[in-house]
């Protein structure tokens, strides 16, 4: 019987997660600086390494995810397979490679995934090759290692798409929140301005949220109001989706 | 300088194409029927083959559904990666991949496509490893050869999600059709019935068809008016999707 060295690296397939936070004003997503290699500019990166031969890709996600950030059972979903054959042939991309990859000149194949997350909720600890691991906000992003830029692109497209089909916030808002801040929400992941009357008024005719008998306190404004998700509505909501045809 | 050998094969890398078709009353996939071999029963599988080194993943989608079954010029989405460490495993599969492949024991992870097209407009042609080529009943598929089921469902599941976002049917449709088979089709895609008044008032309200000054002819029950989809109207509605919120 053959015994399978455990940790057999998969050279050809790599995993690559675009973490989003929100951290009550603006959408960020978590990025690393790589491990310095000499004659190669620092630049930011996702989390993403090489799969072991034994996972699946979902198993794969979370381990990289974990090794590179510390962020442990988050729930990731796909955002799909990204195979162009020179996805890493930047010069400096491949200078990198070189210095760290075993067979840095395959052909490597990579799965991304996605999630939202409240950021409040994990403090990233960089580990493995990651220098550094941080929460960078959305729109500094300009540029990323290999095809980082263009992943983090199509991430953010199905992010969405999500906030078009179904209720987010539940995990991202404390338990009592103001109007303002799931307006907020809201806006940073769509990346424009809303109206902030008629935001007020789908939200309350789909009953995801009510009022609570209760103001902010110690504030230098008008204290507004606090609201809290209607937990069964948005259950349903997350069921049937907002779709328009009713089917 | 290296030269390339143009086609060198990639062999952990495949791409699976879960092609629909509407025959007017009923949803179809094309499936093939893969070159017996001896031992092994028979049983149909998507299209689909390993990708070539210098493909980037929608080339190797669209060069693989062509040489397998003919249809040339396709629209391809991506379902997604699937790369679960046994999808090959089971012992018919592995027989076949034994006296076809070259390393048939090698971890191969399969990124899946899929579209919708007018059957009429395309006859399958089978050719390199697929023996035949057909539209098959989406109802009738109960098993397929690989994970190829799950794969089949993970692309169903898109279109469902797909048809709630957007206007389905101009490349799928007649030029002029009645409202009955605009109606199958959405029955066809969901999977369950619709309330037919419902769902002519919604079509109405989106104004994405409109009624012809034509009837059917000739046909031996109380003949359909004809209807047409506002080609404006529709453009419209697939560029800001039916997103509930309007945002």
């Amino acid at each position: 019987m053959q015994i399978k060295n455990k940790h057999q690296i998969n050279h050809r397939i790599s995993t690559d997660c675009v973490i989003f936070g929100f951290d009550f004003n603006q959408l960020r997503v978590l990025l690393i600086e790589r491990q310095p290699v000499e004659g190669v500019p620092q630049m930011m990166a996702l989390p993403g390494d090489l799969i072991f031969e034994e996972e699946n890709l979902d198993m794969a996600a979370g381990r990289v995810l974990k090794e590179l950030t510390g962020l442990n059972d988050i729930f990731l979903e796909q955002v799909g397979a990204f195979g162009d054959p020179n996805r890493v042939n930047k010069p400096n991309d491949k200078k990198w490679l070189q210095a760290v990859r075993q067979d840095p000149d395959a052909r490597v194949i990579t799965v991304a995934y996605y999630s939202l997350v409240n950021m409040n909720d994990y403090e990233p600890q960089p580990s493995s090759f990651a220098k550094s691991a941080s929460w960078i906000l959305v729109d500094d992003i300009k540029e990323l290692a290999f095809d980082h830029f263009e992943i983090f692109q199509a991430a953010l497209k199905k992010l969405k798409d999500k906030i078009n089909m179904q209720p987010i916030g539940f995990n991202l808002l404390p338990e009592k929140f103001t109007f303002s801040q799931l307006h907020k929400l809201y806006e940073s992941i769509l990346g424009n301005e809303l109206d902030k009357r008629n935001f007020r008024r789908k939200m309350l005719k789909l009953n995801m949220v009510e009022s609570l008998d209760e103001k902010q306190e110690g504030v230098p404004h008008k204290p507004s109001q606090y609201f809290k998700f209607n937990e069964e509505n948005y259950l349903k909501l997350l069921e049937k989706g907002f779709n328009n045809f009713g089917f």
